[in-house]
């Protein structure tokens, strides 16, 4: 197949993102076009790093850059001020200066620790990134949101800062759980629904070969994503606004993720639970079709995505959720904001919804489980 | 007296430098005029918030501000990612959000502690600086960089970042050991060397007074220093080109500091041997007169600061002094660059000294010690 290039423009920040098989090993060639001959350091994980690492280490060695890799134990709960330390040690010891670069080998949390780094480090110096999963694909290779989590909170330390290039190959995720696939898919979806009614025709007769690891198609999937999410960033990179719209979904996701104690939910997965409770409240408050969240139902099951979360006791589930809502950090003043859909395609943001409504709309979505 | 104004231009980052007397009293009303009705955190060491801490706290809970205070222990060796970890945790406790801010009140390790917590807290908000030297009121207030220190050097983690407001109250100058007023007058007579001989002959004038604590002279000194050095850094706010003029007698001040293991020499004290190798270099390689070097000189000797540098060993210290400047930060592969002066109010950047003249040159700055 051939790689797709994309363009996300931000003036003296602009970079390219390329999107194909067998790029992985292109890496050193491709990383030449637009960063100087200098020593870099690859971050990984536990996962992505003897994976992949290898075969990236010697596609930059081959291109005359000097690299060496750093990792650390995967899971977001090594995304901290401890393990950013350590890792700018290393960068001291590997001698890095402010032209040398960092590579974000991994997910989200390799993408989110690495890019803090190179925002900070002697003030920023470059990075690219190669995200190797289908939710960081789409998701984290557009915004230039870096951050690492504090014991207070997730993501209450970061930077906006931008790549020199991100790289996304195809063949990284055939290695992928299936979960993860699914939860990479919930946030395709989403981008459907908020942005481009035709992408979401298009999921709907194409999203079982993606589940098949289609390549073309998912390099086709991941393109139109990374341009939806271009266009509403580089209009606001620094999220004072229409960015906010990303968040569809959201409000209620990180609610569960909360209340579930984080690791039952993927983030994916909450997101696909989150889309629908914002669907069902825009039915009642914007007249959005009723047939419309069927169709956003149905193409979250064909990615085995869940549309209910259980429960033994659903009141005091729905009381926790919502109370879950209103310490988001998003919050202003303890009124959670949503995202609410007029029509596949088009959403509104900044919408106080009462919280009577909320708790109607809480009981489809958490079912009585038995002990 | 009147307090000066000056604006720093940076487009939505421009900001306000306030330069007089008693406003510290003052710091919640001018705090008003640029931020909203948050709570803010004080930022400040041991030995300036006993100072200034109380004083600080109240004007801000009067115009209605809700205000704590964090104190860490004086000196560069707090400025740590330790320190900013204890401090964001107390940020988190204290409920800082978005559009809360930070003030920071205290010379530079305050400034750059407090400055870069702010630059990515939250990934950003908003932060005022009271600087309480002249060195962090002439040096600090512009520019916008902030940073904290690793275990393998100086600075090396950091952002740039601009506050929000300045302020610049000439009373708190007056409780400084006199050392610390002549290490901020080794930057004050710099500004004059690099950029404006008129400000040279100005200085040469009344520099005595200032040393007697006369409060408009000092403000007048560090209103035009600031403005010099707004104009240079809103050229070149990442420090890519004309910025470096501001590291005239730099070069060889950090190898001072190095080699005599900081403590020994303050940075300001550094930077006065510094101008002066500076100088005389100037007279070799640009014909720079050898009378202006005097006038220099005798500025700095009124001034109180150091015009050489002691050693048992001359030929080892001066051995060390050159390995040093190899080893600076901003050195390209090992080649030191100095600027370099063509006459008061003119230097030129980037010149390549050869190390034969650097160490006949230093013979005359480093004089031999009895045991």
């Amino acid at each position: 197949m051939n790689t797709i290039k994309t363009r996300v423009h931000l003036g003296d920040r602009s970079y390219t993102i390329l999107i194909g098989s067998n790029i992985l090993q292109l890496t050193g060639e491709l990383c030449k076009e637009v960063l100087p001959p200098q020593n870099c350091v690859i971050v990984g994980d536990s996962n992505t790093l003897p994976l992949f690492g290898k075969e990236c280490e010697s596609s930059l060695a081959q291109a005359g850059y000097q690299a060496r890799s750093w990792q650390f134990p995967a899971g977001e709960s090594s995304k901290n001020l401890n393990s950013l330390g350590r890792l700018f040690d290393f960068l001291v010891e590997s001698k890095l200066e402010r032209k040398s670069f960092l590579i974000a080998l991994g997910g989200g949390v390799v993408g989110d620790l690495t890019g803090f780094a190179a925002a900070t480090y002697m003030r920023g110096i470059p990075f690219v990134q190669i995200p190797t999963t289908l939710l960081s694909q789409v998701d984290s290779s557009v915004g230039g949101k870096t951050a690492v989590n504090l014991p207070g909170g997730k993501n209450l330390v970061g930077a906006f800062y931008q790549p020199k290039l991100v790289l996304c190959d195809m063949n990284l995720l055939s290695s992928l759980p299936r979960k993860e696939l699914s939860g990479g898919l919930s946030e395709v979806i989403k981008y459907g629904v908020i942005l481009d009614s035709e992408f979401f025709r298009w999921l709907e007769v194409h999203l079982q070969d993606i589940l098949n690891l289609d390549a073309e198609l998912m390099a086709e999937a991941v393109r139109r994503c990374c341009e939806l999410k271009a266009a509403v960033t580089s209009d606001d990179e620094r999220e004072s606004g229409r960015r906010a719209i990303l968040n569809f979904g959201h409000t209620l996701a990180h609610a569960i993720e909360q209340v579930y104690h984080y690791g039952t939910y993927s983030h994916g997965e909450a997101v696909a639970v989150g889309q629908l409770v914002a669907c069902r409240l825009s039915e009642t408050l914007l007249g959005f079709p009723r047939a419309e969240t069927e169709r956003i139902a149905n193409l979250l099951k064909i990615a085995n995505l869940p549309v209910s979360v259980p429960a033994e006791d659903v009141q005091a589930t729905i009381d926790q959720l919502i109370l879950a809502t209103r310490r988001d950090k998003k919050t202003l003043a303890g009124d959670p904001k949503f995202v609410l859909a007029e029509k596949i395609g088009k959403v509104v943001f900044g919408y106080s919804v009462p919280q009577k409504l909320l708790r109607e709309t809480l009981f489809e979505f958490v079912r009585k489980t038995e002990k």
